[in-house]
């Protein structure tokens, strides 16, 4: 898989390293706002990797027409900010690219843009685009839906500085028809992040807890979307758009495996 | 739901409360070995409990086709011993009473029989029966179906004088191509019971812990079964059986909801 | 050591079964306010115990220095209710019987009793009266003086109708200098009890739990303190006094083992 | 304080890193074995830091005499390997600088030379110089000693590659009277580093845990040993001798504070 990466923030480039060190796809270019590109800087060192295939790109002075006909790629990821989407997205869809964002606001105008881009191609658009996260929020929402007279409480803890609850245990939140408000946030030292979901019965608890380690398992995800995605239609996905169809091909294959007591 | 209960050891004693403080069922009476009830034993209780209903037998002076007649039953729920089955089998299977056994080891010739039972009667067998276990074993195979890659490592907990690894973590580990040697056994103090499978990735891991809070999750266990198992053909159940449709039925109707952002 | 007990509710049970399984001491009597004993009962149970030397005594029916004077103790353990102590307080104290108290909170006239009192013997008074957490309380304050800069969250879960933040939760918050209201309270199922300290470094963290299995913690917590104060002079005691200095003698000891390096 | 750094390894670059980052210390220089310099690396970038105060020299080329007399430092931190004290440690004795080294095995050998080099300065060596490991293995070592009846279990979790047992882990079982072989270690894809200590009672169960959030904690603890270690007689050091004596004088200073509920 050829990949186009759009970001080089400090996200952006842990992005770009996951895509260089799999073996399943290479990252063919990055596209940066800034046209300056500092010696010794991420920015340097893949315009001279070893694959002699990487370039960076600045949105600001190459157009990406160009780009797209030059070094053709398979799938987008955009780590980089809203607006992007407006500079790339006709040209990609247009060639039948396959866009994975994980931009976490967009205005309403560019939503517009993500659905009407969603007619021609495959669009993923998840604002946490870990899989295993979004393997939490699966796993948790089925746990509540078998047992709706459980208690549910959810837990997150992040570094000292990160202001409100964070966008993730909002979004685990609002799927289990929990309020933000009783979200427990615990901001301590340089946590990295853990979601966790507490399911209470009156003689047992399940914990379902998710711990990131590094910002790598941004770009996992992104790749591991961009896989997903390989030969789906044209439309609008989330994260979970892509993992439920594999829980429920999957719980089917569990059953004949468990039976197997029976035969 | 009228219930009738084999065993009065420790955990018998634990499900027998279970099911007399559940408003949807009634425990119609109870079987044990010893005839003898000495007062102020729970036994006793039982015998005298308010609802004016229970009443304790002993299998060892009572003809198990009398108790069926006089007192019916829709579900027996059998906490005793492997042999208790050759005892209530076939006259409980002929007045099509669904059987929910949670008996740890059954020797080859007892196997034989439940198979035999479930031709005729719903038959659920669970050496493990409460549903925050069974939960746990279904989520982590299907994470592991989703993620093959990723490294996975089960840990228990239990009191102090707990010998060898527990059926519980057996189960697990079998249930994910793991050998129980790998499973890692704490023994410390009074711990009741946690389970707790960790999926390891490059940058995030995921944790499914259950912890055990008291006996009476397999009261809870074994009435949940007897609930959902109300109109199962005859034939062999595991909890599993019985929770994978519910998993497929949700996450089924999981999918518009996460859709939502789409339209 | 001979020991008296107040008290026969829930908690007064559980210690009542501690004291009777304790090697090192004999429950004498157990003083509860209701003169009725039940048949079948923990106190008729008591009564009619195999060591014969356990009473049940109504505080309604029974002057405290018959009781005294009749069956001597060494230490009285209260689990009833705060106006108790003005039943047996000075009878008591004159006899040079320690007291050992985890009543929650005292009006100020009893507290001012309980320091009167403790000019004539050894008292301990203690809301939560478990070892455990009177050990994380004071090694959650040490690290925090070691370690000043380090950021400090708490967080309890209880059982899912526990109103308000914990007792225990506001003890260990005031004693790290945090306010009750950050104290993070998760409501659950049937959860017996769990503290957690948090102290967040920037590349570390470091985490202090205790859990509660079953409140017999209580009973342990109460025998512990009741050996401890045997030779302790006339004065009003906590649990820290008791900890306290056997952590400043175990570092002392602990400091030529370390050091066993060095030689 | 004026820090000169062996070892430019992955960690000594993140111990650089640690302490060109702490305002209270300056970092003279770097000293590694190649002479080679890359462009764009982190020795490059030291080189051309801000501070215009710190320098890389190699071992191989440049006398660690004329180093020490062009840009004293008061304390040499050591991640390099076990023969470079033979390089430094009498010129750095000789000229009274505090010597803290974090090698975590030393030949016989190597080791004779720290105790002589100790009879002239103040000299710490702790294979793990983390404060919250350190401060972890100090409060379980007195939580054993004040129970010595609990049970104590130890858990560690790294990455998938790291063979055997920690050494961190090994430190802790030893210092409790535990065989390594009971040590549980759980290997998982990319998990930093954790080490719990569990403590079981009958009816509670208390857990010290420390979670390693990046190797920077490595700075972090050899900085705090650098510091502690300002006014420190001549003699050889571990994190223990740092911390018993705050752990005692914080104890103490607690004693009245605790006890203010009596006055």
């Amino acid at each position: 898989m050829r990949v186009g990466l759009f970001g080089l923030g400090k996200t952006g480039r842990s992005v770009a390293r996951s895509i260089m060190n799999d073996d399943t796809c290479t990252l063919e270019w990055v596209m940066r706002k800034s046209a300056h590109v500092s010696r010794g800087s991420l920015a340097d060192e893949i315009e001279r990797s070893t694959t002699g295939r990487s370039r960076v790109f600045s949105s600001a002075t190459t157009p990406i027409e160009d780009v797209l006909d030059r070094f053709p790629v398979d799938a987008i990821i955009d780590f980089s900010s809203a607006e992007s989407v407006n500079y790339y997205g006709d040209a990609a869809a247009r060639r039948g690219v396959r866009l994975v964002t994980a931009i976490s606001h967009y205005p309403c105008a560019e939503q517009e843009r993500l659905r009407s881009l969603s007619t021609e191609t495959a669009v993923l658009w998840s604002p946490n685009i870990t899989v295993g996260v979004n393997l939490l929020i699966l796993a948790a929402n089925l746990l509540q839906m078998i047992s709706p007279h459980a208690d549910v409480e959810i837990v997150e803890e992040h570094f000292r500085m990160k202001k409100g609850v964070s966008s993730t245990a909002k979004i685990i939140a609002n799927s289990l028809g929990i309020t933000e408000c009783d979200v427990k946030s615990l901001r301590a030292g340089g946590i990295v992040g853990t979601h966790e979901v507490i399911f209470g019965f009156p003689a047992q608890t399940i914990r379902l807890r998710h711990e990131s380690v590094s910002p790598e398992a941004f770009g996992e995800g992104a790749l591991f979307a961009a896989h997903q995605m390989e030969f789906a239609a044209a439309g609008l996905y989330t994260m979970e758009d892509l993992l439920i169809p594999a829980f429920i091909e999957n719980a089917r294959k569990l059953q004949p495996r468990v039976l197997a007591v029976n035969s």
